[in-house]
């Protein structure tokens, strides 16, 4: 499917990473349901570590930094450095005592997914992860229905690889919406993502 | 053992920690073996990385960022910046189908092993994930003798946990030296700290 002049753009400008606050001031509107998707799993995995669940970190925003500042005896300030391209997924530990993977995005799209803001080298390193033994996925919020997935990286990649080849640079949401468990908004943990790991990868 | 007044504060410089270049330009120095340890771990992990071997990466920096500027049409430039306390060991990924996580330390004392520059939030990140299963270790370089040692955290943390309740501040070269296999320094990969993994944790 090609995109109209001109709408592609658009469709980019409604996919948010979440890796990266200060590059979007949208990821600071809360939804009708709530917290964005970041801080939605931001708090989940406090629960999990507290709980003795899991141990599943953010990593931080990767920054090249050009200049460091030392004013007399006060703590360093960084006065110039701008933001790289990440070269892993965003989110990574251990569960179950297995290595967990996890890219997060949430788009305001309706209908599809658009791959225009995932990385290759973020897709790379996931497939790496996955044929080395790991548990390996994606969180995708559809802001527009509420609805947050966990969609195997499995079923991502099939679509990776025809968009590499030139086919649609999207998935239909449909598509996801089938092959992914559906993970509920509560109140502790929030975004019990586990629950839909152990659903799609420990039975 | 009580350091002497103003010998702990000595002591303290001679550690660098690796997540860090820009806080400490000795970290530029190249010793008589050759580069940095953080350096010979890059390569390290990259050699693993084609190899097929593991997929391990250093974790960027944490950086709390408080202003960024977007000057006209050119990329986004962060001109107000600050370091913060790592949460977690700088080093994860996967190895043979299992969690690997470790902090890496390099110093130039020649005694002991101070332990003033690791964060208790790193202790507890790597004591967390030794016990969900994970693999997990020190990579520590005495830098006076050219000397990389893979020292497993359950032995770091018998001591650290002595440091915690009033005792020594500091490990004795001697006692890492014992508990530690030694990787030794080659063209490539560069520090196979992985074959010290295989024999500690696979055998």
């Amino acid at each position: 499917m090609k995109y109209p002049t001109g709408v592609k753009r658009n469709a980019n400008q409604h996919m948010h990473g979440l890796n990266d606050k200060s590059k979007d001031k949208s990821n600071t509107d809360y939804s009708a349901r709530g917290m964005t998707l970041e801080k939605d799993l931001d708090v989940t995995n406090t629960y999990y570590l507290n709980s003795d669940i899991a141990v599943i970190h953010k990593k931080p925003t990767p920054i090249q930094i050009v200049h460091v500042d030392y004013p007399a005896r006060n703590r360093a300030k960084i006065d110039e450095a701008y933001f790289k391209t990440p070269s892993t997924s965003d989110f990574n530990g251990i569960y179950r005592g297995k290595y967990i993977d996890f890219e997060a995005k949430e788009t305001r799209n309706k209908t599809r997914f658009p791959m225009i803001n995932i990385h290759e080298h973020q897709v790379d390193h996931m497939h790496d992860c996955e044929s080395h033994g790991g548990i390996v996925f994606l969180i995708v919020r559809f802001t527009a229905y509420g609805e947050t997935f966990v969609y195997p990286f499995k079923e991502f990649y099939k679509h990776w690889m025809i968009f590499k080849q030139g086919g649609r640079k999207s998935i239909p949401y449909a598509d996801i919406k089938e092959s992914s468990i559906t993970v509920p908004i509560r109140l502790n943990p929030r975004v019990d993502y586990l629950a839909a790991v152990d659903e799609l990868f420990f039975k």
